[in-house]
């Protein structure tokens, strides 16, 4: 029989080249698959079984709190996109067209969705009539679509799958705490599942979503200093429902437009989770969604009782509730240790002849590479307490990360020798004014991240125009 | 404050228009809503509910099967469409396609998937390569789109939600033996959670998937006695293989093409439930996929304990894990009765001031009608106990449906006269050939739903053109 064994290769080191190093790991976890279509990319088993897990926290928590799961149509007619003013300037120039159904010219385009409020707008102007029919909370899990120039796995697809948040309200206040609720569910998912620490914060009006009144966000620090907008919740106002002739009596029997939000976050957040905790032997997940928790591996496993012993440890830790496998093929226990390195596997259980006289294991953890030897009796328990250990190390280092990599600048010459040299996030005061805005990303080539809610008084003036400051602002590069 | 109560409307009787009564129901129960694009609905918070509970059994079957869930791209160049000839004479005609990305055209025209066969080849050339690489059981939830000219809510969808498994193997024998395997899986979901009973069967060479050897189907009959196709699976050998050229170097060392499979079943179903369980009130949900099986509902809420003992039992129902909501508005017990009748909730809990005097409450069932006083000690069991009566109930009721409907005829004539006078499923021996299978069509409107696993001999020769005959055939009327 041949002896095909796949070779886990040699990924680029982080520091020699961060964007192939990220490249490289996409392809040796068994991520992503290109297809025939640039930027729409295969989310093979590994990936899905990931956003799966992040699904099931987000889902969960959207039901907790009252929203419930619908299902909107992929296509949108061009005249309904271009309702809303604002929306349609934002979104047209990146939506692809359907222009035939079949072998015939369909009478009006249809755009593959970009995202869905001028659908949800239009089947909230058919079922929301009365007081009694608000709030409406809709959350739909879906694909969509935006034609961009340049993709990267997860990163920057044309094609993304998402959650988008549509929520429908009677007043303004109602509407302005339901977006800061779901992006503090984002914040939560971020920090308490994949152990990304967040800044919270709100947009500048130039890096809003279009249409929207106001738009928050969390910005997480990745390990190359650049910023990732990983999840944002935008409040409407009611501009939407004006567009769209949203009405409904209110108790004081007078006809109103009610007030809406909505939020989003992708599988974006997987090229997040990677470029937070990767290293360069390959994918460190974070425990809580990692798919596969634990992998058990016999070494010699044919001496007697190993495979044996192995199974038990399999039932037992699966019977406990981890996610759990084992890898009993015939490959060699090194290529076995490099591959599930690479996967990202926090905890690999190793048990062979000699572990086994003793009555022990050996626990490897992925994410500082510690091996811990495990009484036999104890194996839930420890792992279970390694598994938070690990979640608790890898929040811990991205703080690091993060608070290392964060500097304060109160002149422009100082924001551009931060942004050339160390790179990372730069707290400045700000005027508020779009042209100074854009002076930032001309002289270092940063944007505004956030204004975070956690404001700072670093100085009465903006760096770039000298006029009185009116927030602070986060700036950096962006993916 | 003004008082808008909704009224529950009255809803065509079955018997009058059996189509209207469907739309009816489709609307009154708040299952979908029209867009602006004819043929893609919205699916609204209860429809999606429902699908999601189907989800939920299907998902954990899957996996328990070893099945892994991926994700592939929404849009399939046309070349690649192009690469299996029958695949795309099949569904060529009644694809969408995109032509425009942003504002420029493309070079190679996409379609948005009908389903994904296609990329799933293209997918596993890249990944398949070794013995050791097989099989691949995979398995996807998404949207697909089919340029459909006659629409109906969940019946015929032109964006319709499913899942397609696609799984490719070694050998002939291993992937038909999935394709049955999967099949069974579909009639378990319909037979034990949605209360329908199939008949297994094969489709005949005309009716079977475009591009497969073999397509096994199961066949519900609705109310009205026509035929609904509710899941399907293929056996494809290796011509998708083969025209995509994938090859595996097996362990004999020798290249060969493997063999696959397909596997779909859609929100169609949900068409299915309606039709087969519903009535002149509404809705009849099966207890165990039903998005609420227990509604409860205070009488006389105003007085004293009423609210609170309301409560108490929807808090020891969640607790005993039912899918349990109570309605505490200011509507009317009627108006509730009523609405969760149109909704198909198999319970309904009643407790008004007399019942809590005597320590009862009162349980009605959806299905029959029925009430029963029932002790507050004892709503958890008898809970338990009505549902489960409520499903077999449901199941029987149908299973009557169908063996009273289906005839056995051995000339045209007769299945002309059950066609045009009671309808149903017609039985009778066939030769074989599609050119007596058209016959059937012309003389008697109906059309092969399959050739059930379980053969009868009804007669030694083909009703059609006396030929002898080689298998015994079900004949319908299809959704």
């Amino acid at each position: 029989m041949a002896q095909e064994k796949k070779q886990v290769e040699q990924i680029t080191s982080m520091e020699s080249d961060f964007a192939q190093w990220y490249t490289d790991v996409v392809k040796k976890a068994e991520l992503v698959d290109y297809s025939g279509v640039k930027g729409c990319f295969v989310l093979r088993p590994y990936a899905y079984a990931l956003w799966e897990n992040i699904q099931a926290v987000l889902d969960k928590k959207f039901k907790e709190l009252g929203h419930e799961n619908v299902y909107m149509p992929v296509l949108i007619p061009e005249s309904l996109l271009n309702k809303e003013k604002d929306h349609v300037e934002g979104f047209a120039p990146e939506v692809a067209w359907v222009t035939h159904g079949g072998s015939e010219p369909l009478q009006e385009r249809l755009c593959v969705r970009p995202t869905s409020e001028t659908l949800f707008c239009d089947h909230y102007a058919h079922v929301v009539h009365s007081w009694r029919d608000l709030p409406k909370l809709y959350n739909q899990w879906c694909s969509v679509l935006r034609w961009e120039k340049t993709t990267r796995p997860f990163l920057r697809h044309r094609e993304f799958l998402w959650q988008e948040g549509h929520t429908i309200h009677a007043t303004p206040e109602e509407a302005q705490a339901e977006t800061l609720r779901m992006l503090e569910v984002y914040a939560d998912l971020a920090e308490n599942y994949l152990a990304m620490p967040v800044i919270r914060g709100r947009k500048t009006d130039k890096e809003k979503f279009a249409g929207a009144e106001a738009t928050y966000t969390i910005e997480c620090m990745m390990h190359d200093r650049k910023a990732l907008q990983s999840g944002t919740s935008h409040y409407f106002g009611d501009g939407f429902a004006r567009a769209f002739e949203i009405l409904f009596t209110d108790k004081d029997n007078q006809l109103k437009n009610p007030f809406q939000t909505s939020w989003g976050l992708s599988t974006r957040i997987i090229g997040g989770i990677i470029m937070t905790h990767g290293d360069d032997s390959g994918l460190v997940l974070p425990p809580r969604i990692a798919p596969v928790q634990i992998v058990v591996i016999p070494v010699a496993a044919h001496k007697a009782g190993v495979s044996a012993a192995a199974d038990a440890l399999l039932s037992r830790l699966k019977a406990a509730g981890f996610r759990v496998k084992s890898d009993t093929s015939d490959q060699s226990p090194g290529w076995k240790f490099a591959e599930y390195e690479m996967k990202g596997v926090p905890l690999r259980l190793e048990i062979g002849p000699r572990d086994l006289e003793a009555g022990r294991c050996m626990m490897a953890r992925r994410d500082n590479g510690e091996k811990i030897s495990v009484a036999l009796d104890h194996v839930e328990t420890e792992a279970a307490r390694l598994l938070e250990e690990i979640h608790r190390g890898l929040f811990e280092k991205a703080r690091q990360n993060l608070s290392q990599n964060t500097f304060t600048a109160t002149t422009l010459e100082e924001v551009k020798a931060i942004a050339e040299g160390p790179g990372g996030f730069i707290k400045t005061m700000w005027c508020g004014d779009e042209a100074c805005e854009e002076k930032f990303k001309e002289a270092a080539g940063v944007t505004s991240r956030c204004m975070p809610f956690q404001q700072e008084n670093l100085g009465e003036t903006c760096p770039c125009c000298g006029k009185p400051a009116k927030h602070m602002v986060v700036w950096g590069v962006a993916y």
